[in-house]
Order: C-alpha cells, then structure tokens, then sequence
C-alpha cells in the first residue's frame, strides 16, 4: 500500500502541528536537502504548452529517493472559479522503483516556497529586520507573511496590491490568526510607500509580464529582497537597475533555471549570482531559530543588498515529499493508503495474483469471436 | 475531487465487464487514438537511472486531454518478492490544467500491451490464424494469451520458456479460465517446437539481453511476429537476420523511440519500417471483430511476414487512462474520489479556502522567534 495524502490531510496535519512549526520543520528539511545539493540529479522540467496554459512534470532524485511533481499554470482558470495552480506529486524508492507517497500538493507548494523564502531571508536579511513589506497580496501571499513571522520574528507587515480587495482579504485572514495579534498590519497606498520602513521586501505578484514592482528608489542599503513573483520566462518583477545597484548581490536556488525563469533573465549571462547551496555550504552549521548566531550570516555586510530571486525547484517539492513521509510515518493517522501498486504473493505471476480470481467469473466470458 | 482507480477497482472492473470485453474495448479507444496520431504530443521518456533500474514519466498530450505515466523498471525486484515493474499514472484536462483521474497502471499496463498486440495482429495476422507460439511465460504471458483469445479466436497455445515453472503457472491459469476451455494448450520442449505449426508467434522474454530467441529457421512465409519482449537498448529477441529475411516487414508503434528501443535498433538506421498509424491511415474503416473484412487487411500478401516490433508508446497508456476514465463516467460505482486538488469558493484566496480555518486553532500557535 501506498501512503496519500489528500488536501483534508494537509488541513489536519497544519491544524494539529501548527502551521509556524509545520513551516519550520520544513524548512530545516529543505536546508538539510539543500546541504546535499550535490547529491540531487537536476533535470529540466518537462513542459507540455497549450494555448491556454502549462503542465509540468518536475523530477528530482538523490539515489535514494525520487519524487516528481506534476504542476499546471493556467492564467486564465481564476475568471472560471479555478485555481491558476494545482499540484500534486509522489516520493518513491530509488533501490525498488515503488512509489511510496503520492501527495496533494497545491496547499504544500505554498508552505514549501513561503519556507524557502523564510529560509533564504534568516540566511541573508539583517537580524534586526522586523518590518517587511508584501507587495502583491494574492493566493501566496497569507503563507509568505507567516513564514517570515515564524521564522524571523516580523512585527510588521506593510501590504499593498494594485487590488484593494486583494489586499482587504490578505488583512481579514490575518487578523483572524492568533499568531498575528500584535503584528502591525499597515496597509499602503504604493509600493514605494509600503517599503518604506521595511527591512526586507517580498514581491509576490501575479501579472504575467515584465512588470516593475520594484525600482531603485524605493530600496536603501541592507535591505533583503524576497523576489518570489517573478518565476517564469517573460514575468519580472524588478526593474534591471535594482539588479544593477551598487552594493546588490543576487542569490538564486539552481543557476541554469533561474537564468531562464528568473528576475536575472533580464540580465547579461555572466551577471554574477549566488547559489543558496553555496552559501550554505560556507556556513557549515544549520541554521534555525534556536540559533541566532546565524541569523544574516548569509549577507557580505550590513549595507549589502541580497536578492532572494526565487523561481521554485524540483529539490524544495522533495523535501516538502520527504517531510509529508516522515510525518505519516511518525502518526499513522496523519494520512491514509491507497492501493496504487499491487501486493503479490508470486511476483512473477503478476495474473494470478491480481485477475486470476477475479476477472475470470463465469459472467466474464470472452465473447465468441472470429 | 479526482476520479481514483485502484488495483482492487481494476479488480472489479475486469470481473464486472469481463477481462476479454475489456481489452477489446481498449483496444478500440487504442485504434481510434492511433488513428488521431498527427494530434499527439510525441516526446521521449523522462528517465532516472541508477545502479538497480530506471524511473521513468512518460507524457503525452492530444491538445485536449493529458496523460503522463510513472514507471520503474527493477529486474533485480523479483528476487525480493517484489514485481519488476510498477506503473501508476494520470489523465488531465489540458484547458484547465486539472487532473480528471489518478490511476494504478501495473495490471492496466499488461492489458494494453496486450490489447495493441493483438490489435495490430488483427490487421497483419492471415484471417486464419488460430494456433500462436507464444516463448516466455511469465508475467505478461496470460494477458497476450488472453488478448489473443479474445481478439483472434486463437484455438491453439503453443507454450515455452525456458523455466519450467513459468509454463507450468501459465498453463495453470489459463486452464482456470473458462474461456480457454476447448483451446488446445501445448507445453513444447524448445522454441523450435512452439513455432511448429504456429501461424503466429509472441516472444515476451524477460532476459535484458540481446537474446536470439526466434531465428529464421523457425519462421515460415506468412507468419505474423509480435515481438513484446525486446523493449530497451541492449534488449531483444530476434536474430537480426530475420529482420532481413525475403518478405519481411516491420510494424513499429513510435519510429524514433523503436530505433532506439526495440528489435530494429539492431539493424541500420535506414532499415526501413511501417508506424502502425500510417498503416491505420490506408484502411479508413475501424477494425473490430464485427467487421472480419479488416482482419489481415494490413499485410501486402499472404506470405509477408509481418513483424510487430512492440515497445509501448505513451499513447497507449493515454488510451487505457481514457478508457478508464470513460468507464468511470459511465459507472462511478467503479471508481473512488480522491480530494487530490482543493476546492475553493473563491480561487483568489488559497489560504481562507483551505488552512485558514483549519490551520489557526488556538493550539497551532506559533512559539516565539527572534
């Protein structure tokens, strides 16, 4: 039997761990991945386009296991009731080749990308950053903000979209977290004027273009960006110059793809980045929250500006996989089997350990025929 | 919710509609799928290897529906107690990017190997054809035996392999079901003797070798050849010379894939052969056992040999996942559902749909940080 997780496990899992220590625990998972980055074939995404849309195939695998993760991007689903994004995926057994878990993973790539981008902030912003402003508050956008308040300690959220409504629904749903109480939500009428005061600024916003979200203006010295929108060929968030700014540097999760689907695509190919594993493996203790001598070790100074151009790889939909596992296997009852594969007692008499009984029933007789 | 088939669901389906009504029908949605052949999204495996056996994802798409595959290849599993291959896989809608159904695929994969072998043997194979050979035995060997019954009016077994017991759980099977009272079974001591008298001859060895399992003395003018076994570099079953006997002609599913994967990857790149869509395309009229015009309808003479050089093509698991999908539809008592995608009144707010009532319980709060 297979293990499945279904979007209701997922619910039950966040409500009976906590949605902070599930975001933790999780990104102590991609960290220690990331820390085996060598390790981890990188393939391509496999892409099949229609007019109106993508899906994906995204492959990993560390020799010991794999897992995959089937993505579609369908702009155009949301004006249908739809979600623009859905997913699901499975972790299976290099040494037999069995899957192991086959997972929803829709609600998971939000936790995964809002922990990796916690993640790569605890690395990089300054450990007195408190403030952070959230610029796009879409379908992402609940999950980044409690991320950063889970794993960096944020007490004020400055928020705009160019959809106020957007903005109203990211308010109400935060201010219904108990975890939220106390945290200043500052709601502005401009980009520019949310960042300002705001140590660290995530861009999460979902146009389909070259946007310019943010300009040089609105970034000073120190600040750590969280560029998370801009995460296919031809959608960017950042005005070139920001990435051109003295003092900037620009971390990115796996260079080939990031060249592509990133903020750098608007760049020259030997503009120089940074990539997470790298960084990590400078800093050879992990970093979490019970260890603040870590907290911005990442960064080259105090005035230096790190970009986090987030695109989202293969790796992080593994450790998510991973991580899913190890809970379902710690509490059974955290998810549920499904008969994907078929158990036999003769592995070579794959019909008579399967059919035999039961499609061969009098009432299953073959038609005449010929 | 997504449709959900399971191995105990692919259990009843085949005991409710009859294992030979089954592949007959697959085999249908097979030919009409072939038939839509220049409509397909035709790309290579996504394959992982490592030191034991291979993972593969093997997509594909017409513009209205998308499938992918997941299958591993372990032959060393066996020894285990655990099968070679296991296969799962899904259908989705191409306009919206949602998955329709979420399917096992190890039995459904025998059934239609089993269903495009006896499908293309109707087109090739004389009108009157009913003993076949059929060389290895095992886990395959039951589903040819049965698609070959059923399709064919095959009378006559003639049984080898070169393990004993693999003919003797074969033989076991078959003469459990009632659909082969009445047909002769043979046990033979050599290839040689299986062949003798055989008006087609199935070779589906397990051997990841270049075997010479069928050599042109075995062979006669007229003969049909469904060569399933020999599916991977490095893996096939006929001597090359009967590849380039007078009056031979191969039939391939995918040329590129088979250049590389099946019996011709033996021969010269130019060694020419026939896709079974092209072959399609001559005979406007659909072939099924109503209609005993077309049987045999694709061969030039009655003394070609025609060689089906069977790989499988991602198509075919497009059609069984179709075919499955349509039978669901129809009754939905054979499948389950499976909460693989979320449900949201509103698209937009990913977070309040699903986490942000179950994820924000007063015991879910976040322990401090920073």
């Amino acid at each position: 039997m297979v293990d499945y997780i279904g979007v209701s496990d997922v619910q039950r899992i966040v409500q009976s761990i906590g949605i902070g220590t599930f975001i933790e625990r999780l990104s102590r998972q991609i960290e220690s991945d990331y820390r085996r980055w060598s390790d981890f074939e990188k393939s391509a995404r496999l892409a099949s386009h229609s007019p109106v849309g993508v899906i994906e195939l995204m492959p990993t695998s560390n020799g010991r296991l794999y897992s995959f993760k089937y993505v579609n991007g369908h702009p155009k689903n949301t004006n249908e009731g739809l979600l623009t994004v859905t997913a699901f995926g499975a972790l299976a057994d290099v040494d037999t080749g069995y899957p192991l878990l086959l997972s929803e993973l829709t609600i998971t790539t939000a936790l995964r990308t809002a922990a990796t981008s916690a993640l790569a902030a605890r690395w990089l912003a300054r450990p007195e950053s408190r403030s952070m402003a959230l610029i796009g508050n879409g379908a992402q956008s609940e999950f980044q903000a409690i991320a950063f308040r889970a794993l960096l300690g944020i007490d004020e959220l400055r928020l705009h979209d160019v959809d106020p409504a957007a903005t109203a629904k990211l308010k109400q749903n935060l201010e219904r977290c108990p975890e939220f109480e106390g945290v200043r939500l500052v709601v502005a009428r401009s980009t520019a004027e949310a960042c300002q005061g705001a140590e660290i600024v995530t861009t999460v916003t979902a146009d389909k273009c070259n946007a310019v979200i943010l300009t040089p203006p609105m970034i000073r010295p120190g600040m750590h960006l969280n560029a998370v929108g801009g995460d296919c060929p031809g959608k960017t968030e950042l005005h070139p110059d920001v990435l051109r700014m003295p003092g900037a540097r620009v971390i990115v999760e796996y260079e080939p793809q990031s060249r592509i689907e990133g903020e750098i695509q608007q760049m020259p190919a030997d503009y120089p980045v940074t990539e997470f594993a790298d960084l990590l493996a400078q800093h050879p203790r992990a970093g979490d929250s019970s260890n603040a001598t870590t907290a911005g070790a990442g960064r080259r100074s105090a005035s230096e500006i790190t970009i986090f151009d987030s695109v989202g790889f293969a790796l992080e939909d593994y450790s998510a996989l991973c991580f899913l596992h190890e809970l379902v296997q710690e509490q059974p009852e955290f998810g549920r089997k499904i008969d994907l594969v078929p158990r036999l007692d003769d592995p070579k008499d794959l019909f008579g350990g399967t059919l035999g009984a039961a499609g061969m029933k009098p009432r299953a007789r073959l038609r005449a025929v010929g």
